[in-house]
């Protein structure tokens, strides 16, 4: 699989070098010698006989990026100086900051803002707490909760050193629907008192985004959280992963011009992406799904699931495979129009791939490493798409996430349902238009507007249906 | 007692008038007739014949203001329009926002801040967890923590009509020492599962501020945090009260030419803040203090303490009192040099004050209602401090709490001391100069930028000296 330099492994390097006019090429291309690819060159200062100069550089990983420091050494003249992670900049002193949306510039103000004043407003949410949503952040704040037990491949690497990704999560919820998101990491990983601690930090939020929980404790803390608290609670990794696999698959179908209650679907992986994945699919229509693990292909014999020792296995068994299918995932893809992989790196070939019916579809959503190399999927699939940036087709949740949030809030939802996430992923696929959607272009993309603006209306829109339905 | 109409209480009054020269002024005189006073004037639209007008207007609450919109109406041609509370626009949507440090504009922004790139800084913090004050929000943040229980005078309103305290707390955290602060609202009243949460929650912070806990609930709980975890844990109702309390009794004391050690202090109030006032008196070297609370003066044989129901109440007879005086607190007043309030509004007239010794000092804290009525008790005090805003020497928590948590934070402090808060109390009375000390100026404005770099520099003074000593 090659993969480009990534823009994620950047490095900026100061130097200082002769003011010659070759020299900027010189170093460009000792760098492209190496793999490195120069992304910005930015003059820092200029003399008559030196030059001052940041040279930022696409690698591959930090090992590669000193082989490219090294090489630049080698020209002629250059002196090299401070070589930054630029990645780590971004990083430095955290991704957030708390401000206040109201100056506070003398007595008056203090006295509004906080004591006395505060009191009477204090007051009115004593007197109906419903206020709060008006008077106080719950209008419009998420915690995003993790326990660190299950962060991007990365596994479980406790609560501190999930906070970047927290962090970075509540940033994209700003900026993609303006919705205030907060991290709470949590230093236990006993279900029942992650549950107790989402209960009892609940009051100052409007929603609660599960995040990087690893299963099947995601799956009971989410039921619980759902059953006892009165406001939305969403597991990005099933929901938002559900919702946006659900959008694709149906601009995916689109082009092969298949329906979705007709096809034949193997899903890989039965964790908590899975899982969730194949209820929404279930739901939008699908019929014939078969579901395998790494143990292969699931059904209410294998020894495991009869033994009945995980509630979810047995209800994906008694939901899928209605052909009786037994085997690999391999022996489960003949013939399949549609292959959804959540599971792990390199479990087919392209020649797996050959085996599916004509028109096929691959989304292979394994990090970093997809399940079939997507290049060799291409060669016989139609539609072919991953979890990475770097390919066409890239399946990534902040399509999601920020907008259906922004949608419950709006709504002042008390609870999410499956029909809300349904009408996420309708509205979702449906921003890419027929004039525009095509083999390589089946999910828009995140910095379309349109998009975040689009779920959270389906999702509001669904939010006051349950409502007027229920009252 | 005699107090002017409150800014926290204002309205704007949007109205219509005739363009005649005298209206606005008919229009004040009929607002100060009723004893409202008109703070703003602004003119939204004016025409040939008819202005239309914002009006301000300070009131003594709610019902003041029905009485002069009334009063206005009674003004030739005027129509009223909408009247809107200035407080609870200024609370509208929340105080607080999160806001991410740098644009997310493009691919390669998102590959950097979030996946791929993020996953090497989370694997920076796995390899040396300490790397999370740097790369992480922990670098700045606080958890303003309450349950509810015991908020500004109004008692257990629960958490989420506490909300607007704690936002407003967080909004003055940044306002006056560029604290990141974010307020967790409990829903629980269980003094082990607040600690366990606490714990739970913590890793995300570089500190604790603990807050409007009711006592003696809050001693347990910030003595077990305390023990249990690594960073600073901070309860401002007993550690910033105690902290501005003692810097303003310097400088009075520093008026009046008295010393801490000789003075007679009768302290009332044997709650949080009344506890953590005698802690730090004693630390810097007071050695006789009276404490009386609702029933009395205490001392070791009073009933209710020597049943031993309450350790705190026991531990403070220990520690005062060596006269061995019993009775009232107006028993304990006659010959004494300072009164330090704590407790409940108009317990004392002006002359239990008479009965002090010559140049005595007048600290009346109790909210909404000093103990004694400020104007009396100065006919017969030197000095007199109230906690209010429309009096001198404003004994406000703003001074301490935002400055303490900058020195904490800077030093990377794992724990509080009582030597800090001392270092902080010496470090705020010595903003007042000496040629700007007076019986009307003890203590500095809260708007004093002086004030909280003060306070921090002596807080992460006393952190290194401590960390140097235990190294």
């Amino acid at each position: 699989m090659a993969f480009a330099p990534s823009v994620s492994n950047s490095i900026t390097v100061r130097l200082e070098l002769p003011a010659r006019a070759t020299a900027v090429g010189e170093l460009s291309a000792a760098v492209e010698k190496e793999g490195g690819m120069v992304t910005a060159v930015d003059i820092a200062e200029s003399g008559a006989e030196r030059l001052r100069t940041d040279l930022t550089i696409a690698t591959w990983g930090e090992e590669h990026a000193k082989q490219i420091v090294e090489a630049m050494r080698t020209v002629r003249g250059v002196e090299i100086g401070k070589v930054s992670d630029r990645t780590f900049l971004m990083h430095l002193g955290g991704k957030l900051s708390v401000e206040p949306k109201t100056p506070i510039r003398n007595r008056d103000d203090l006295s509004m803002i906080y004591t006395p004043g505060v009191a009477r407003v204090c007051q009115a949410i004593v007197d109906n707490p419903e206020d709060a949503r008006r008077l106080t952040i719950k209008r419009n704040t998420v915690a995003v909760v993790t326990d660190g037990t299950a962060v991007l491949g990365m596994g479980d690497i406790g609560p501190l050193a999930a906070m970047p990704v927290m962090e970075g999560k509540a940033a994209l919820f700003k900026r993609f629907a303006d919705v205030d998101a907060f991290p709470i990491v949590l230093d236990t990983k006993d279900a029942d008192e992650i549950v107790r601690i989402v209960k009892a930090i609940s009051p100052g939020f409007a929603g609660i985004n599960l995040e990087d929980i690893s299963a099947p404790r995601c799956f009971y803390i989410e039921r619980r959280l759902r059953e006892e608290l009165d406001i939305p609670v969403f597991h990005d990794d099933q929901h938002g992963t559900a919702i946006v696999v659900l959008a694709a698959l149906r601009n995916a179908l689109r082009v092969v011009n298949k329906q979705l209650a007709d096809v034949k679907i193997v899903l890989s992986g039965a964790g908590a992406a899975g899982s969730a994945i194949l209820r929404l699919l279930l739901l939008a229509g699908a019929t014939h799904v078969v579901v395998s693990d790494v143990h292969g292909i699931l059904h209410s014999e294998r020894t495991d699931i009869a033994r009945g020792d995980n509630a979810n296995m047995a209800w994906i068994a008694s939901q899928t495979n209605r052909a009786g299918l037994r085997g690999t995932v391999q022996d489960a893809l003949v013939g399949a129009d549609v292959f959804i992989g959540v599971s792990a790196g390199g479990i087919l070939s392209g020649d797996d791939v050959a085996t599916m019916a004509t028109d096929s579809i691959v989304f292979a959503m394994a990090n970093p490493q997809p399940e079939v190399d997507p290049v060799d999927a291409a060669e016989h699939a139609t539609v072919v798409a991953t979890g990475r940036s770097d390919f066409a087709n890239q399946i990534n949740n902040v399509l999601v996430f920020p907008g259906v949030f922004r949608g419950l809030i709006d709504a002042q939802s008390e609870h999410i349902t499956d029909e809300m996430l349904l009408a996420a992923a309708i509205a979702l696929s449906d921003v890419v238009g027929e004039d525009e959607r095509n083999p390589t272009y089946i999910i828009p993309s995140v910095f379309n507007p349109r998009v975040s603006k689009a779920v959270a209306e389906a999702v509001e829109k669904a939010v006051r249906a349950h409502d007027e339905k229920n009252d």
